[in-house]
């Protein structure tokens, strides 16, 4: 034992986050026992009021500390546009780009067979389930652009399509300020694919 | 905001660690959010346990949860020998190397005149009290080797020699396992000043 018990332990804790090596884990241990007292409470205080006051919406399943979730219980946002994302995170970095006004359900997760995931592993029921009661028109389905993400694109259009719901997939293609060059080929010919007119 | 206001206030907490950007934040949050509750609480009360339960011990100013520490409490340990270090985490890193049996003194920080740090915003007159009482015989200055710790280590020999104790500071050289031909010019010259005779 190279620091006092409570530093190693706390040293341990860290390293136990992920991308956080043991050097790392030391840096920051020691940062919070440098700064005042009421900061480095703060932080541990957040971490306790975060896991007693968040939930999962019972209804779109994102991260929440009301039930049903802002969002959800919003009037203003377009009920009939329902975008289908794999993880919280996905809805946040959503509603950072304040362009879309419909709501939300989390998945938690993508189909997996090589992990063992299948569909009753993620919230599809739940998805089922609500788009029997709410308005639904629209599905735009919002999995990440990857080998998992399309499977359960797929998997979830041919649940959707014959329940007469217009079900659509986020655009694949360049991201904006990338280079043609520096491409992948998968990405260059999803972006021909959808190539669109110019009016 | 994007997140749950409890989620939200936990990426900024989070974000406040050094080096920890606002992605890496959001990461850190959502995996506390994820994991068994009693995981996130046991981080949580770690950082409260190592606040409460460690301090400077009272001779050496390292951290310590005894006072004064294990390393100045242990009479196994050669009083005659000290070693001034800059910080806590250098005095981790000596004992891991299981090669110095002395004690420690822990200067916290470096003379630095543009930052405004003085001998009198580190444990220098500390330092100077405790050899008045202590049988330390010879004062390894291992400072880092930097602009500041090189400074701060003639700084404390001009003040040590006279006072008849025998003052050394550490090798500056070529680190184990290192290239000649990527080493830069002031290691290579000390490395060469520092030269010693094979036997």
């Amino acid at each position: 034992m190279y620091f006092a018990e409570p530093v190693a332990k706390l040293i341990e804790h860290l390293g136990k986050l992920p991308g956080i090596g043991p050097k790392t884990a030391q840096k920051l241990a020691l940062y919070l026992l440098e700064i005042p007292e009421e900061e480095a409470r703060a932080l541990a205080e957040a971490i306790i009021t975060a896991r007693k006051n968040t939930k999962y919406c019972s209804v779109c399943f994102n991260l929440t500390d009301t039930d049903p979730c802002a969002i959800c219980q919003n009037p203003g946002r377009n009920h009939r546009l329902l975008m289908v994302v794999e993880e919280p995170k996905d809805v946040a970095a959503m509603e950072r780009t304040g362009s879309f006004n419909g709501i939300y359900h989390v998945l938690h997760g993508v189909l997996s067979p090589i992990k063992g995931i299948g569909p009753e592993d993620l919230k599809v029921r739940e998805l089922l389930l609500r788009l029997s009661r709410e308005p639904v028109e629209e599905i735009i389905i919002a999995t990440n652009p990857t080998v998992e993400g399309e499977a359960t694109a797929m998997y979830l259009a041919s649940l959707l399509k014959p329940l007469n719901f217009k079900v659509t997939r986020i655009a694949h293609g360049l991201p904006v300020g990338s280079d043609i060059e520096y491409a992948d080929e998968l990405t260059i010919r999803k972006a021909l694919e959808g190539r669109r007119v110019l009016e």
